[in-house]
Order: structure tokens, then sequence, then C-alpha cells
């Protein structure tokens, strides 16, 4: 079992470790100190010894910072955490702010009206991050990195993590690491750079076709990367997660040095070094300019070409969706004719990674959860990245919504779906709204657009539905997909706040959804990759783009309100259903069998 | 009659005057010179005297430009002008540039690929439009603005227009000047700034309750105005055009000093100016830097103002329009009932403005049509900016569409609409692109947003059924309209291109469209109102806008594949047509009323 129901907050740890730093910051006559939830690779998972956050405040989002003072600190939280920050954090000592509403600067010229010396680990924020926090400080604020307080502060902290390397197989990749390594120092030289330090674990992963194990649902190596422009890779990772097979796969052109030697060579690298702002550490920039060299801001040089996925990536991740479906499948067919009714939300996450775990027919194969399962049901739903604990677990009732949301981390992809199910009869505002979000949902499926459309100009063809309804969801439609790496990866979004276009290639999810807080959730979320379209007869705009599905797993028909559907919406859903049986019907069990012949019957 | 169907185009005059340009230029040792279209208000209507473009290339669009050197020439227009220019211009001697595709650093470089130095106009251009004309072009290139060549070359220059000016009434602008003026200068005194010169004819027009008659179907004064932070204006503006009920409405506070005095104002004035970058000929802001003072650049500040109308200004339009509506249904009558069969597209326009002037059982008040009426039969109909002439001008035909886009100028409003018209029996690809656009428009005109939403945001619903045919339109999906003012104003747009939040008050079109080059066009506009929308029951999104219609003129059912229609499509397009006949049944003639009558059966 992957997943843990444990509570890990301990909000009556924060306050002695608080007063610790601040006797720290009176000691050095510091008026503030910056503590982020981000490590040095700026991952959404973090190692235990990453958690300086959870360790200063106890609280355990995946996104946030703390700004302590002499006298008192705040925790920066966005709407997602609003509630959970509450709850885990000593409320006499630590003040939760609404973040970004409240910007750090706002924040910090009502807490140190004087102004003074903040302090923050330039390992920790990229730049862009920085530029952002000191957007209108006074010149009173004199910002000055040093030592970080926490990683001495903090007793018994845990080691980082030395989890084993493997290799991702070029049948699986489609391209081998040499051929990438050269494209990629192509574009270097084009843009006049000698090389370029790649700090994000998932964009090192992919150029040089590895996997590692050093956190949770993200198969990924803690590990930094140096890529000359002659092809040639530093690659700066702690030596005892390479096996002879890893080492091997890299050969000669891939050199090993050890992961602290990175700050050394990032500070003598002779040449123009490209820096990526949204992602490097603040301290490899201010490193070079201190050693007198020049710092070449532009993307990281594997952000694009791993975005596209090639047609290797994308048939590996259409086989690793398929057998998901299949576990999917036998959760939904247990979940409708064997499940007791006494169920809990943790019994739901743990049949549904047993089903995952066992793969059905195909066997089994999951090399993780893709990420913690959000089993929401009833008034949890309205939350949407509810994460049930033993405090918060609660039992199904009839007449509730339970909104699924999982994934599985495969060698040949990374899935995720969503599905809202009824539990007994469902009641009208359900039933409308689920229609609602499926009709957005249905939207973006048959989308078919001329190129050159990014996130925020597709995504309120999702929300029209439930816009007509004054309804509406708090996040983005879809978010970017890595195959056989995070579930979350940039830069494509099908969000109001993304301008990248979309390429072929590309994947994103698609996840409308509605909350109702207090009552009920719904969301569908089904992964599409990008597509280029095939010409349509009668049609004069060619070289469009559509969206491939990826995931085959039948949408609940009792949640729909069929008339009011449109034929075009109802041919989809039909025709999707279709292909479910197609796909399915000979890899399922008996009871999924039947099952899966009663979910796809025509509406 | 307003309008006319002269071509204006003489290709043969412009070989001698380029001659006479490339002389001057050799004489002065200049190696290209810039002409634009625009005048120094940046109108898209321009007096005779401002025709500089069309004087020397013999091209008559509203958007271009030409460089010329000292021994060839390029017109840079844009994809609606593709087929124009070339008609217009004499091919051996200018060279059309496809604009925005090549840019003008692009082709100067390859022009002249030694450099030198380039002359232009500084009282033509805005600072927006020099950074990006600049933008890529060598060091090797010397920017050297001095005395225009074009004036001083053209023979018998067109007088400047003394067109009179007249009083809006308060009762139409809902707001009196000196509460305009007021509240406007304390925007600026917020800034810090202690004047605002406004240079765009509209923005003066709306600041000081008047309209003007200079250019056609615009109803602005050319004028400058200096707003100080103290709320007085001194307009700089031709003595000639005023009246003593013009200058008894202007008062004390709003003092007239010569139109050419704004130049020395510009130059002297004593602390900060306001200049807005996107409207201010450069000319003001190098005067100012050369005399040692600063520019402040911002926003025009009637910018946001005059583009959120006040309830008396919606009143006004929503009036107007619906005067226009009685003149478009009387047309609509005479189309279906008493049309000749040799009808020509000028008898079109014709009969359209008559019906315009005579304003039916309200009696005629047009003071102008609001632009040229686009009237295109058949293949002319897939021309978006088609304007008949005498030689263009074709028989409507049996089987054929009409694209017919009109509207007028009254004085308490301006009016535009587009109807899309068969002759005879339409074909199966029109009615089926003519429903989709349909329902494109439809989406707008049922759409309800939650704040923030620009025009990116939302143009994509327009285009949604048209895409999932591979079909589109190359233009906006909407522009912003004026109430009694400019038919295109600014900053709203329904468009890719727009970044500005919709407001309540902002008006724009709505007008999807679908074009078959060489064989149809068809394209549906309605303008429509920003406005708060009430909330609907089981709704949780509250404070949303939505779009308030203005025109109710019936939609052609015999155009419509009403199987294509979703429920909700079918029952906005009945609701409106009920609504159409009970606002027009009681002002329209016998012939009108039964027409009214069978144009909005529901279906």
């Amino acid at each position: 079992m992957f997943q843990t129901f444990t509570e890990t907050a301990r909000p009556e740890q924060g306050p002695p470790r608080l007063r610790l730093l601040q006797t720290w910051l009176k000691d050095n006559q510091i008026a503030a100190t910056l503590i982020p939830r981000a490590d040095i690779h700026q991952g959404e998972y973090v190692a235990p010894g990453d958690e300086r956050l959870a360790w200063l405040t106890g609280f355990t989002g995946s996104a946030g910072f703390c700004i302590a003072t002499q006298d008192g600190a705040g925790v920066f939280v966005d709407g997602r955490y609003t509630e959970q920050v509450r709850a885990q954090v000593d409320l006499a000592h630590f003040t939760p702010v609404d973040w970004p509403a409240t910007k750090p600067a706002t924040w910090l010229k009502a807490a140190l009206p004087e102004g003074g010396i903040i302090d923050y680990d330039t390992r920790l924020p990229n730049t862009t991050q920085v530029e952002k926090q000191r957007t209108g400080l006074p010149e009173s604020f004199i910002q000055d990195p040093r030592e970080p307080p926490i990683d001495t502060l903090w007793d018994n902290r845990p080691a980082p993590p030395v989890g084993q390397i493997r290799v991702q197989p070029d049948a699986l990749s489609g391209e081998s690491h040499a051929s990438k390594r050269a494209r990629l120092a192509k574009t270097l030289t084009e843009a006049g750079h000698d090389g370029a330090l790649i700090t994000l674990p998932d964009a090192i992963a992919w150029l040089v076709n590895i996997r590692g194990s050093d956190i949770p649902r993200n198969p990924i190596p803690h590990a930094f990367a140096l890529l000359h422009a002659d092809a040639q890779v530093t690659l700066f990772v702690v030596d005892r997660k390479l096996d002879d097979a890893v080492r091997a796969h890299l050969g000669n052109e891939v050199s090993i040095a050890p992961y602290d030697a990175v700050f050394e060579a990032a500070e003598t690298f002779k040449g123009t070094l490209r820096l990526d702002k949204s992602s490097a550490p603040v301290a490899f920039a201010e490193a070079r300019k201190a050693a007198g060299h020049d710092v070449a801001w532009d993307e990281d040089p594997c952000l694009m070409p791993k975005a596209c996925k090639n047609e290797a990536e994308i048939a590996a991740t259409r086989a690793a969706h398929l057998r998901d479906a299949v576990a999917m499948c036998e959760f939904l067919a247990w979940f409708d004719t064997e499940r007791p009714e006494t169920t809990t939300e943790i019994d739901i996450v743990r049949k549904l990674e047993e089903c995952r775990q066992a793969g059905g027919d195909l066997g089994g194969d999951l090399i993780d959860i893709s990420f913690d399962t959000i089993a929401g049901s009833g008034p949890h739903g309205a939350l949407p990245h509810y994460r049930v604990t033993e405090a918060t677990n609660r039992q199904l009732l009839e007449g509730e919504l339970l909104v699924l949301d999982s994934g599985g981390q495969y060698e040949d992809g990374t899935t995720d779906i969503t599905r809202t199910l009824p539990i007994g009869t469902p009641g009208d505002d359900e039933t409308a709204a689920f229609t609602r979000v499926l009709q957005g949902m249905i939207a973006i499926s048959r989308l078919r657009w001329p190129k050159g459309m990014a996130g925020r100009d597709l995504d309120a063809l999702a929300r029209y539905p439930l816009w007509l309804a004054d309804q509406d969801y708090a996040h983005g439609t879809g978010h970017g997909v890595g195959v056989a790496l995070c579930v979350h990866e940039g830069p494509q979004r099908l969000s109001k706040i993304s301008e990248v276009p979309f390429e072929p290639g590309m994947i994103v999810s698609n996840e409308p959804g509605y909350y109702r807080q207090g009552a009920f959730g719904i969301r569908i979320e089904n992964i599409v990759v990008v597509t280029e379209a095939a010409p349509l007869e009668g049609g004069d705009v060619t070289g469009k783009l559509c969206f491939e599905t990826l995931n085959f797993v039948p949408i609940d028909r009792r949640l729909i309100v069929t008339s009011m559907l449109s034929n075009g919406e109802r041919d989809w859903l039909n025709d999707y259903h279709t292909q479910c049986r197609e796909k399915l019907a000979s890899l399922l069990s008996d009871t999924g069998g039947m099952w899966l012949h009663r979910a796809t019957a025509p509406i």
C-alpha cells in the first residue's frame, strides 16, 4: 500500500521551533526570514529533510511559505489551503495570510514599519519568485541572503534520500539520450550559449532517459545536470544511487560528479551559462555574478522538447492508460455490485489501490500511485484537493456523491483520472450540475482548433455550460501531465493563466468540476494528448489540432440528465462508451465485463 | 445619399508622384521614408488632405503604410487588403508587402543592406507604432525625423476640414462636461500628473459633450484638448467650427485656443504632462524632451470612462437601435416582397439608406451612415470588408447569399448590424455554415461570465461550432462601438488580441462569420452592452456580467438548419424573435408588420 492515512501535522511542535528561530533572528540582528515549501529542485513533493515549512509551522500543504519576524510569523497559503492551515498551525503563534491577495511586501511593511534586514536561503527560491516577493518592498528593507537558519536549528534533520536510479528504455522514451543531448546542444549553440545548468529533476530524467526514487509519487532523481554545447553532460548526483546498468546506459558522454559539486561547477563554468529564471535557485546566479561571470537567462532547454511527447512516448502512455482503465473498471464494478454499506473513504482508497496493484488479467506492474488518491464523499467532495486521513475519514451515505481522483505510475506512463459516483439515488441539483460539468468536459474532448491557441484561449469552453447557470469551479480546467514522470508538469496548461500555445504531443488533463461548499463536489477528468487533426470534408481550415483521449473508463450514466445534452454531446458520449467497450471488454474479469456492458449502454 | 460608388483609386498617378518623392530623398541624402495611412488624430477615417498614402500609392484602404526608398517602394497592408492593393497600385513601381507577417525592419534590411537614414513625419505615428517599426532595425539605420516631404510635394493639397461643431445634450450624454472634467482631473491628481494632452477626437467629443463634422461617418471634430489637474480644459480647435451655442455650452472653464497652438502648448506646459503612448503623435513627446521636460506615459484619461457607458447613454443608444431596427425591417420587407429581379448591390445600398433616411413612422433623424454599407452578394460576400463601386457592382442572382453590414449615426446613438439574406433557395453548404455562425452568435448572446474576463478569454466561444467543422473566420468576433461616436472604438474588443477585461457599460459587436473564397459569405451581427447579470436561482457565482442585446431585427429563418440547434439555442432564437415582434410591431408599416409576423414565427 503506497498511500497512508496518518495526520502528520503536529501544531504543538511549532511554537518552540519558532522561538528557536526568533532567538536566532535577534542574535543575528535580522528583521525577518522567509521559509518556503519548495526545495532546491522546485518539486511539488519534497524529501523529509526538505520539509522546512512543515517542521517550523506544522502546515503540510503542497504550496506556501512562512515569513517569520522577531515577534511574529505569517503563513502564506492560497485558497486551496485556507481551511487546512487553520487546522494545522498553532494560531496563537502563526497567522495565516491569504496569498496571493496579500503580497509579502504589504505584509512586511505592516509588520516592520521601520524596515530591516530580510534573510532568505538562496538555494530555495528561483529568481522569478524573488522578483515577485521583492515587488513593492521599500528601500528600508535590505535583502541579505546568508547561511540559512532552519537547517542548523533543526535537530535530527532527516538525511537526503538516496533512492536507486533505473534506466528508462529507449523503446519507451522513443529517443536515445545521445540524440536528445545532440538536439538540445544544437539549440544552445544557436542561442550562443556554452552550457545550460538544468535543475529540474524531471527534465534531467527525460534528458538522459533515467528514472529515480528519491521521493514518493514522482519517479525522479534529485540531481543537477550541466549540458555542454558539445552535447556532453555532467550529472551531479549521489554516487550510491547508480548501479552498473545505469552507468553503462549513461556511457562516456555523461560524466558523474558529486551532487554538491554543482555549486562550484556553476560558479567556475567558463563561457556563457544558461539558467532558467523560473526554476534555477538564486544561489547559482549569485555565485556566478560574485565570480564575475555572466548569466544567460533563458528557458530550460528540456522544457518544450519534454512537453511535446514523441510517438513512442504517446504509444507507451496510451498502453499505461489502458491498463489503468482496467483497474478503474474493476474497481467501479466492485463499487456498484459488491461494496458493503459501511464503506468509508479509506476503504475506497485501499480498494482502488488494490485494483491498480492487481492490474486485472494484464498482471500488476504499478510502481507507485501518481498522487495521493482524492476520495471525497458528500461535503468532502467539495474540497478539490481533499486527502482523507484517519481523523477525517467518514462513511459513504445514501444520496451522496463520491469524487474519486487518482492515478498510477507505471514504467511506460503516468495516469490520472477522476470519476464522480452516486451512492444510491442522486438529487436533482447534483445531476443537473453533473450534466453541466460533463458538457464542459465533452466540449474540450470534441474541440478542434487552429494552431496558436493557448490554455487561456480555450479554458472558457469548458466552463460555458456552468456559467449559464451561475456556476463555476475555482481551478484551471487542466494541468500538463508527464509520461512516466510527474503527474503535474509544465509549461502547457488548460487554464486562464496559460499563454503557452498548444503543440502536438503535449498532454493535459481535461477536468472541469463543480463544488458546493458543505454539500457535494463533482469532477470528471480524462487525460488528452494534442494531435494533428485529420481534415474534415467541407472544411477549409487545415492544420488544425485536436485532443486524443487517453483514458477509457465509463462516465456514470446515472448522473446524466439526458434531455440537457445536445445531439453532438450525446453522440460523443455514446461513441466514447463504445470505445470503452471495444478496448476493455476482453481485458476484464467476468464481473468487470458485465458491469462494463451495463455502464456503456447508449443513452 | 451619403454613400458614393465612385472608384477613387487612380493607379497611373502613383509613379510620377513616387518619382518626385525619390528625387527629394536623393537630394536630401535620405535612404527611406515612411508614409502612414494615419492622420495626426489616428483616425480610421481621414480628411482629403490627410490621404497621403492614397495620394502617393493609389491604395485607399483604411489601414497600411508605404516605405519608399530611393529606388523602390513597399506598400504594407494586412490580409483584408491583399486583393485591393493589387488592384489599386501600379505594380511596376509599388510592391505590396504582407504585413504584419513581414516586419518593416526585415523589409528595410533586405532593401537597404548598408543601412542609412530613415525619415518619418513625427506628427503621424504614435510612440507604440514607432517602437514596433524600430524593432529589429540594426544600428546602421539612423532614424532622423524631419520636415515631412509629402505635404510640400503635394500640389493642390486639400485644406483641412472646418466642419461645424454641435452640442451633445446632457440628457443624452448623461453627465455634464463639468462633472466629467472634475472626475478625470481627480484621476490626474491621484497619478501625480499636472495635465493630460488628449489627441483622440472621440475622447475630446466625449469629454466636453460636443460632436463634429470634419470627416464622414464619424461625428468628431478635429481638435486637441489639454485637461489640467484643476479640471479646466484648453480646447485647440479652428475657431470657425464653433457657434455661439457651442461656446455657451463650453463655458468659462473650457478655453479655446488655435488648433496649431497645441504644439507650443505641449512643449511649454509646466509640470508633469501625461501622454498616451498608443495615440499621441511622437511629435509631442519629442518637443517636450527637446525642451527639457518630462513625459508621463499613461492611458488617455478618457479611455475607460468613455468606454463604460452610463445609464443615459445606454438608454439613448437603445432608442437609436430601435429606430434603426424599424428601418432595417422595412428594408427586409421590401427585399422579400417587392425587390425587382434585376436588383444590384448598389440598389441594395441605396434602398437601405432610403429606409434609414425615412425612419418609418418614427420620422427620419439620420445624421450620417456609421460606415459605408457592405452589400456583398455571391462571391463578394466572401470579402469581409467589401465596398461596392460602379466598377464592381453586380446583380443579385438566384441561389446566392447577400451579406449586408450597415449602420447609422443618430443624435442619440451609433448603430451597426449585419444580416445575411438568401436570394431564392440557399444551398446545403450555405445553410449548414449559416447555422454554425448563428450558434456562435447565440453562444455570445447567452453568455454569463465571472468578472475579469477579456475578449481573449471569450472569443473562442463564438468560433467553436465552426471549429468543429474545420471552418473559421479571419477577423475578431467583435469591436467596441461608441454612442453617437465612432462605430469602432477601444479599448474593449471581443477578440483573441484583447486583454482588457469587460466592464459594465462597454458596448461591443457580436459578429461571427464564415467566408468561402469565390463562393459566398455569411455574417450575423448584433450589438451588445455589458451588463450586471441578475443572479439565477441555484447558482452560487454572484456578480456575473452578461451581454444585453441592442438590435432587434429578425435573423433569417430560411437559412437555419433547425435540427443542428440545441434546445437552449432554439429557445434563445424564438425568444429573440418574440422580443423583435413585441418591440417593433407597432412601429412598422403594414407591409413591414406582415413581414415581421412571418419572419418571427417560432422554429
